[in-house]
């Protein structure tokens, strides 16, 4: 995990000072956040140049933190605004030329990774009293308009020329993949031969047509529109529950140390090993007095036990998928007072009407929900010492395996809070207890009503765990299961892991990574996309792609 | 769509007397469906031997087959028990060395025609009265192991070494892909973590430990196997609302004409055009009176203008996804007297609680599943003497496009029926009304409300065509729309209506086609399922395979 200077090396970390694509301005409730990309400051900036707004996995790096931003250290934003600074362009998209440069595994993650951000938009409409807006002021296309479709809605300005569209069929041969078909027909609701014929358009819809076909909310004429963008997106902050002001809270950077195949933050460790292909991660529970009210998570700051911990937790998937591809498995370990983490568990419960305890519940949920996304194999290992109680254990239930160690002389438990029902559901909708016990729904009851420390006998035949063995059966059988995961085929457990975890409804959510993330993972190996004469390797340049025309 | 005697050329229909892996036998109101496959009558019988019970194409045609004839043929069967002849081995699953030696797109649409297949058992339990149950007596794994899984319940022999397993991952670097792990954690509703573990063990569970994971029903001791499961079939079979007696229907022969691109059955004609890469498909109104009464409908038998339409509708599709690849679009007219369409639709809907006519109303909701699942692009072209009406308007609903002359002088009218409320689910569980109309439900009231025909521009306005061009527009607008799809990539394309086609709610069945198809798909692409050293392709020789640790 160590971090070279080669564009490889993924961080992502960065803060408005360092922001080369995008310009926050904040006026009363509403904040606009405006596109503006730097096409010199691309990832790679040998490799291609960022034109028209196009962006790279370093612009959605900057738009991700700008959100989390605006949630933590602006209370007083309500709505957002989300438009360009570019004359007659809002955004074209994911940049062709860095797509038809990546590995397999880079446009994956990358799309999985804007997905992620896409939704957290979702996630702030519908959890934190943020509306979005688009304020589409001229071409908006691909990943463009799959960036407004994560909006709350979208005004286009009617000057003959602006349009929404979804040219990534007739142009690139692959699969509007960040949300866009889903969201286009699943949320919008758009009638699916309308669908179906906006999405073989290369130069989208405009005008009255985008308003009759639901792509937009309404068209407005250029005069009008700054106006008319300006009182709806009042509207929109008009239905916030966030406080009138701030102040918020600041996010500073986390620093971690990296030394060698060692990464160490606060409370967060990684270590890789190598040899076996995994990494052993292991969160600490708070050793500090923590916040028990609303006044004190504020006064606390980014330094609190919730915060702190989990912003590492993310930053550290985040490095792992995006930096360690061949580290397959995540063991997940957890050590302190399990005391400490119950007691920052009642004051999130007990204060979760608050803006900003709601606001550190959701970062848990959603760095909770990027593991349940990440196509690593997570194994939990709980031993004495560990802190795998409420919050914490939430990231046992996500794992593939649970092995606890049933201890003859030392005491080892795990507990559940009020937080493990329902405090963090998966991108299904369900809490990963009532997905764990989709085939026997008494039993979630059963454990959420447990009061105190459950040990590893116990867990086991409550079916919280895998597997307890023993003392003398623990190293073998652990280091076995891990042998034997390291030696499986990735590209199985990825899909197994896809299928395995995610049973129960579907949601939008789960349909963009479940349904549309695979196809297009399927079509981005396709020779016709990627193959020396397939689509993204001949856009832009002479001549046209050429296709086998099988069906498959 | 000429059939040669390459083995490419996959005929899908077949009878008991031809049958080579199959032995049925009906005592009572059980009928006995034994798996005894011929090793030496695989489809490309030079090219792998279909040791242990594995299955290749051929092997799913006849279980296709015989289901379709207890559907029809024995009214008098109320449960389906899915049994062995082979000592000890219940069934290995799909063919291994049979995967290894096929395209990408052969595997594909095998796995589709499978799932198809194990879907179509649920169907019969959910909406027929056939309940199915699997005796387990030996070794049941992957593929075997998915079939059982559609079952309604499994008995395993508990002789020691009979067990049940998804071996896939482990051992060939693929997934379980036709419906096993979607069942898995989604109809037996087994613990996830137990999941993943059984799905990479080779050697599956067995007696206890099978029946705690939820991963069969019951297991019985080898002396009273035969016992149990004769008591427990009866006891399914009297579930039933099926008659007590026959007769059913014979279903005879289709025996299409074949010449050149050009196929000709009763009510069904396809014409290809290679240039253009389409096939024309017209479907016939009756033309001959009709059955108005359940009684009329026996004595018809399989020449009813229902059995038989859809009969050859589905085993054109069928012939299209496997035989014709590069035929990337369908255009479906219909021709005929639309009146004689909704009498068919009448009676269907007067007799529903009918058995047979329950049967032929099933037949047809599968085989417009069938359109909704082929990928190949799906144009309906709506001319004057037209017979979209009903049940044959469904078809125009299923497609991806409708265009519909507007005529100035010759009439051109649609018209909906009864049978268009809800007769013909999709596999997500809404009429193809519901999903076309997401956005607007009150368009569905609206179009069913609708009494007589419609014509071009009042189906425009309700939403039920995308596009009505006069006769002036007509040939080019058509002409133009065509050479654009044609002109796509066809995987975008698949990718692209596998998921528009879905909108809405997610089930068991659209899981299994959406998620976990298309993850499997994806893996059958990778270098470490088929590339030189990838699992699937050293399976069975020296060596072990090779993998790129790397994961997506």
């Amino acid at each position: 995990m160590e971090q070279t200077a080669t564009p490889l090396q993924v961080n992502f970390e960065t803060s408005p000072d360092q922001y080369q694509h995008w310009k926050l301005t904040i006026d009363g409730h509403v904040a606009t956040l405006a596109m503006d990309v730097n096409e010199d400051a691309g990832m790679r900036p040998g490799d291609y140049k960022l034109k028209l707004n196009s962006y790279d996995l370093g612009v959605d790096i900057e738009l991700a933190d700008v959100l989390q931003r605006l949630r933590f250290e602006h209370p007083e934003v309500h709505a957002v605004v989300l438009t360009s600074l570019k004359p007659r362009i809002f955004c074209a998209g994911a940049n062709i030329y860095m797509l038809g440069t990546s590995s397999h595994a880079f446009k994956v993650n990358f799309c999985k990774f804007t997905n992620e951000t896409r939704l957290g938009m979702e996630d702030m409409s519908a959890h934190s009293g943020i509306k979005f807006m688009a304020a589409v002021n001229g071409i908006c296309a691909g990943g463009g308009y799959e960036l407004a479709l994560a909006c709350d809605e979208i005004l286009l300005v009617d000057d003959g020329t602006a349009s929404v569209g979804l040219p990534e069929t007739p142009l690139l041969g692959v699969l509007p993949g960040t949300g866009g078909l889903t969201r286009v027909v699943d949320k919008r609701k758009v009638r699916r031969d309308l669908a179906d014929d906006f999405s073989t358009l290369v130069e989208g819809v405009r005008g009255k047509r985008a308003v009759e076909g639901r792509f937009v909310d309404a068209v407005i004429p250029t005069s009008k529109f700054q106006e008319g963008v300006t009182k709806r997106a009042q509207e929109l902050a008009a239905l916030s529950d966030r406080p009138k002001t701030g102040p918020g809270i600041s996010l500073s950077p986390l620093m971690p140390v990296v030394d060698g195949d060692r990464i160490r933050y606060r409370y967060v460790t990684g270590v890789i090993d190598r040899e076996k292909r995994l990494c052993e991660l292991t969160i600490s529970a708070p050793d500090t007095p923590q916040p028990a009210t609303a006044n004190e998570f504020l006064r606390a700051g980014d330094q609190s036990w919730a915060v702190r911990a989990f912003r590492e937790l993310d930053d550290a998937l985040l490095r792992l998928r995006l930096n360690e591809p061949e580290i397959g498995t995540i063991v997940l370990r957890t050590t302190g007072d399990p005391k400490a983490v119950l007691a920052v568990d009642a004051a999130l419960d007990a204060h979760k009407s608050d803006w900003l305890v709601r606001e550190i519940t959701s970062l848990i949920r959603r760095t909770l929900k990027r593991v349940d996304l990440t196509s690593r194999s997570f194994f939990a290992l709980i031993e004495p010492g560990n802190a795998f109680a409420g919050t914490l254990l939430e990231l046992a239930l996500a794992a593939d395996r649970v092995y606890m160690l049933d201890h003859p002389d030392q005491a080892n438990t795990i507990e559940l809070s009020a937080m493990n029902g329902g405090a963090y559901p998966m991108s299904n909708g369900l809490t990963r207890l009532q997905v764990r016990f989709l085939g026997e729904p008494e039993s979630v009851g059963k454990a959420l009503d447990h009061d105190g420390p459950i040990d590893a006998s116990s867990a086991l035949d409550a079916g919280l765990v895998f597997s307890a063995p023993d003392d003398l059966d623990w190293d073998d059988e652990v280091r076995m299961a891990l042998e034997a995961r390291a030696a499986f085929s990735p590209d199985a457990l990825t899909g197994m892991e896809a299928n395995l975890r995610f049973a129960g409804p579907e949601t939008m959510e789960t349909k963009i990574f479940g349904r549309l993330t695979a196809w297009q993972n399927w079509i981005f190996q396709r020779p016709n996309a990627v193959g020396e004469h397939g689509a993204l390797m001949t856009y832009g340049r002479e001549g046209r792609p050429t296709f086998d025309f099988n069906r498959t």
